[in-house]
């Protein structure tokens, strides 16, 4: 049997749960979700809703603490629309958690609500810890129902069920279930070099770099789309692959499957409709980016994205070359 | 750093690659999908297509030879409907491979065509190797393209685009990509009783048993999902979760994610809507289930069954405790 040059390296024992969005102890019950589980939740004692207006979270703010919980009777005001509620679970306190989106024109909110998108809560740490987590699926579940309104396979009216979890087509009875997009991000390392292949997007901030990603296609396996991408993205012949860590990614509900890979080429080949730069940095490089403050030439993604773990996790490998 | 008990078992370089569906070597140039790129790779001396009728695989059979793929001239019979086909991508040898759905009624097919379901076609091997893999590619983008017709949001008509790669309401501009529904499959085992945990479901062939399984959730990581649906199937408690292998499963469009997974406690409660019996095997009892023939009274899933793959994989490590 070919051993693996990632035999070698250290095996973290779950860095998935060091990634952002990752911690949601919440329990879903996933086979047990009945039509009237959202109304049998909002009966219960210590119901709490994330409310959502135009798929962004609202939170209440008195300019220094924030908090994205609403009791029942704390949003009336926001017009929730209970039949597009979800039920996300149950804390260990047994108290239900859900989401709702709301009707009232976020122009017109009073001074103490916020609309915070997605990016923003997670960037400047609106929420941490569980509540981001629990604050991923409540938000990938409102995009995926409010993208899946009618019917595609006959256009029709498709009604909410099993507590936001299911659409069913009133016309023709087709069923759909939450969308999960997988994409495959990875840290390319030229390992006799030990070196790292990082790009940065036109649209990401200046002076940032990250590792390549792009969505797993149709007919692949998760290897096979490592491959594929960085190929396709810089030109650059891939090995061996070997999973690290994973991280949902509520924009709008992807699920981020970070590896490491084995370059088997050195010369880069960018695609420039893709990536405005792409090349190789060192072990030093990549502390700097990891350690640089927000106004330095050069940063990485944060820490708790996926990348940032990569490239931060990398750095534990014992030089082998 | 607490190490995982996975830390002393065997890589193997790449198990993806020993399941079915996931041979294929055809160059997707993804970035690169043009709006007439189908119609392009139709005038390309070389050009075949895989033929669906109803989302079904359409064959050439001889009663010996099986044949899916078609040269434009062959197919006429059909009324291939070439507004819905899709470019799959090119073989090495520069050939375009496409796949488009037939609207001829399949009861007036001359005799020399066969209509073969996914399952079929795979579990009587009526392909394997590459052309299988790109067939797994064919059908997934085959079914998401028929389920996705209407716009989710406005209801309005959705047109193809980018060769069968994405859709495009008429109404509202909204754009649709093809879907990937990401499912965690794991072996779990008990390491002191060197025992691993298989079930079975009501609709699964007489006597065959397999490893849990189930569709990842909006917000989870791979490893929480193996957690929470070997919790709510099985009862068990697992700690470390170690990825193995993926496979594509074009049934209609998932991307299974196989895991080695640590059992934390031994007591089964069985979900007894999800399975008919639930149970631990011993190494022998694994050899015995993936050696056995059809006839006898237990079986395993086919070789190429991913899960077929970790339980085979699992009788190769060290024993342990």
């Amino acid at each position: 049997m070919t051993r693996s040059i990632f035999d070698r390296l250290p095996l973290h024992p779950e860095p998935s749960r060091l990634t952002a969005f990752a911690a949601n102890a919440l329990n879903r019950q996933s086979e047990h979700r009945a039509d009237d589980c959202v109304e049998q939740a909002l009966m219960i004692d210590g119901a709490h809703l994330f409310a959502f207006s135009g798929g962004k979270l609202v939170v209440k703010h008195d300019g220094q603490v924030v908090d994205p919980l609403f009791a029942l009777y704390e949003m009336k005001e926001l017009e929730p629309d209970f039949d597009e509620a979800i039920l996300l679970g149950h804390r260990r306190s047994g108290e239900p958690r859900l989401a709702v989106p709301v009707k009232a024109d976020p122009e017109q909110f009073a001074r103490h609500f916020k609309v915070v998108d997605g990016r923003t809560v997670y960037r400047d740490q609106y929420l941490t810890g569980e509540l981001l987590g629990e604050f991923a699926q409540a938000s990938s579940l409102m995009s995926w129902n409010a993208t899946t309104r009618f019917c595609g396979r006959c256009g029709g009216v498709m009604q909410p069920k099993a507590g936001g979890y299911r659409r069913e087509c009133a016309a023709c009875g087709t069923q759909a279930f939450p969308r999960t997009d997988p994409v495959v991000i990875m840290l390319t390392v030229d390992i006799e070099q030990d070196l790292c292949l990082l790009g940065r997007g036109a649209h990401f901030p200046p002076g940032m770099y990250s590792c390549l990603a792009g969505f797993v296609e149709p007919g692949e396996t998760i290897e096979d789309s490592v491959r594929r991408e960085t190929f396709e993205e810089a030109g650059i012949h891939i090995g061996q692959v070997r999973y690290h860590a994973s991280q949902p990614w509520p924009m709008p509900h992807s699920l981020m499957i970070g590896c490491f890979a084995e370059a088997h080429s050195r010369t880069i080949k960018r695609d420039e409709t893709e990536l405005e730069d792409c090349r190789w940095f060192s072990r030093e490089e990549v502390r700097a980016l990891l350690d640089a403050e927000e106004d330095q030439t050069l940063s990485s993604p944060p820490e708790g994205a996926i990348a940032h773990r990569l490239m931060k996790d990398w750095l534990d490998w014992p030089e082998i070359a």
